[in-house]
C-alpha cells in the first residue's frame, strides 16, 4: 500500500514507518523501538526526529483529514451543478480511498487510540468532511435535482462506498481507479435519485 | 456493543472478553493473561476453555461468517423475484452489521492475523458470501430488471454499506435500524437501477 507521506527526509521515513506497522500491527501493539529499528536508529537518536508515538498518529491522522478535504474542495470548485458537484465529489472521495488505503484504514481504526485535544481535532475535521456531503446533497434536494428520503442517510452511504474502496481496491488488479471512481460517482447520483 | 456469543458459559465469557478486547485493543496487543482477567481467571486455569488466543480470534471470525450467511439464506429464501432478493438480502446484510459491529469490526481489522489454514477458510467464507450478492444481480440483470454496467462494482457497493453501518450505528440514536434496513435496501435497488 502506498504512503502520502513522503519518505525523502528521515521524519518522512519515520512517519511512513510507523503508517506501516500501524497498519500491519496496530497503534498499540507498535513501539518506538520497532518504528526506530524499521527505518534503523536505535535507542534516543529516535526522540531527535519524533517526540511520542503519539506524535506520529496525530501527524497522520490530521494530514489525512486536511489533504481528503483539500481534494473535496478541488473537486467541486470547478462545478455549480449539484450534480456534477456530488459526482465530482464522489469520485475525489474514491480515488482518496483508492490512494490512500493505509492511511484510511489507520483513521478508522485507531481514532480510539488518539489522546485528547487530538481526538475532538480529528473528529471535528471528519465531521467537517461529512457535513460537505450533507450540504451537496441537500443543495440538489432543495433544487428538485434530488430524490432523497434521508440526506444523512444518502451521505453515509457515499461516504461508506469510500471506506469500501480503501479496503478492497488493488492496483493492477482487475479493475482501474478511474473505473472504480467513475462507476461509484454514478452509483452516488443513482443513491440520491438524481433526475 | 454487543457480542452474539452467549455470555452464560465460561467459554462464552472468555470469548466475550476476547472480543472486547480485540476490538478496543487489537489482537496483537491482546494477551491471554489480559482476556484471564477480564473474566477473572488466572494463569493456566484459563486454559482449560481455551488453547490459545489465535483459537479465540479463529473461533469469532467463522462463527460471525457463518452467521452471516445463514442470515443472508434466510432473507432470500422466501422470495424468488430478483428485485426483492436483493432488497431483503440487502436489509440483512445491514441489520447484521448494526448488530454485530464488534465482530465486523474484528473480521475487517484482524484477517491479517489469522494464521493458515484458518485465514484461507475464512476469506473462502466471505468470498463465497461475496459470490451470493454478485449472484442475486446477475439474476436481475438476466432477467432485465437491472440495469447494471458491472456487477462485480455494484456488488461492492452494496456490501461496503454494511460495513459502514457496523462503523457508525449506535442503539438508541436518531437513525433507528429499520430505518437504516429499509432506506439502504432501498439505495442497493436504485445502485442496480431496478426497474
Amino acid at each position: 500500500m502506498a504512503s502520502t507521506s513522503t519518505s525523502s527526509t528521515r521524519s518522512g521515513q519515520i512517519r511512513a514507518a510507523a503508517l506501516d506497522l500501524f497498519t500491519a500491527r496496530g497503534y498499540e501493539a507498535t513501539t518506538m523501538a520497532d518504528i526506530g529499528a524499521a527505518v534503523g536508529i536505535r535507542g534516543p537518536s529516535l526522540y531527535k526526529h519524533v517526540t511520542a508515538k503519539q506524535d506520529l498518529l496525530v501527524q497522520i491522522m490530521i494530514d489525512t483529514m486536511e489533504t481528503l478535504l483539500a481534494a473535496h474542495s478541488s473537486a467541486v470548485a470547478s462545478a455549480s451543478d449539484p450534480v456534477e458537484r456530488l459526482r465530482r465529489a464522489t469520485e475525489a472521495h474514491v480515488r482518496f480511498h483508492a490512494r490512500h488505503r493505509q492511511e484510511a484504514f489507520v483513521c478508522n481504526r485507531e481514532i480510539r487510540s488518539l489522546t485528547q485535544p487530538h481526538r475532538e481535532r480529528v473528529l471535528a475535521l471528519r465531521a467537517a468532511y461529512e457535513q460537505r456531503f450533507r450540504d451537496l446533497i441537500e443543495a440538489g434536494r432543495q433544487t428538485g435535482r434530488f430524490q432523497v428520503t434521508s440526506v444523512r442517510l444518502a451521505s453515509y452511504a457515499i461516504l461508506d462506498l469510500g471506506m469500501g474502496v480503501a479496503v478492497w481496491f488493488r492496483e493492477g488488479g482487475e479493475l482501474t481507479e478511474d473505473t472504480v471512481a467513475w462507476q461509484y460517482g454514478q452509483f452516488a447520483l443513482q443513491i440520491v435519485g438524481a433526475a
